[in-house]
């Protein structure tokens, strides 16, 4: 399918989706955040073709998502990191994870639960709040342009 | 692009994003929630071809995402309107807005407010916090398997 370029959108939204791309970048970024590094390990999680992943860590690194340094551990191998950009895509993982775990699965359907490995708690289902801590539902909400 | 199918996928983020598909659908679901209902006013927001909006449409009644159901107003159209289920992506799109908010506008470059129309108080930025509502960073996140 032919991408109209939204690049120059207004919307934040269409924006942003524009800089993602397609959705193996937010695979990538799941399992950076996960603690991948490495270009084999990254292939091994997401079954990827090398030519399709490098492409993709090409434009992430291009992007400001990741940045590529060589290996902590004094080897040859480069690694790919998340920048604060990179990381900033957690509350968009999150929801989208969440979105999963409440419409796409079996009540009786096991999966990992993602945890505050601090304390060991569960994490709070995401919700859209104003300002003052409200919460916003979809008929709340509304565009207004700043003047 | 081949696409694996990641329905399978224990990983609720990749059942997710295999469900929406691609972007387009995000972008249906962002002016159905702005108030579009029909057909030609959302091929005259989005700028998608005729067939291609159909398919992506048709996918997402399909999928649960949207209904299709008479006009309000008695006339012959047809609208679509979200579903509990296209509703509950609000947290991702909300997510992916304020991404796009932070890092892909410069900071004298204008674009509408999201904003609760019940008090016109801005929209707080969504952050990740466990069940106690600390806030979580990427690094004391982590997956655990349920026993």
């Amino acid at each position: 399918m032919q991408r109209r370029c939204l690049e120059d959108s207004t919307c934040p939204v269409a924006r942003s989706l524009d800089s993602i791309g397609d959705w193996w970048t937010l695979l990538i970024v799941r399992d950076a955040m996960l603690g991948i590094r490495r270009f084999s390990d990254f292939q091994r999680s997401l079954g990827l073709a090398r030519n399709v992943l490098s492409a993709r860590l090409k434009k992430m690194v291009a992007d400001g998502v990741m940045t590529m340094a060589p290996a902590a551990d004094g080897t040859t191998y480069q690694e790919y990191r998340l920048t604060k950009k990179g990381e900033g895509l957690l509350p968009v993982l999150v929801a989208m994870r969440q979105w999963g775990e409440r419409f796409l699965f079996a009540p009786d359907e096991k999966h990992p639960e993602l945890t505050d490995v601090r304390s060991g708690k569960a994490v709070e289902q995401m919700r859209v709040r104003n300002v003052d801590g409200e919460e916003c539902d979809v008929a709340d909400l509304g565009l207004v342009t700043a003047s």
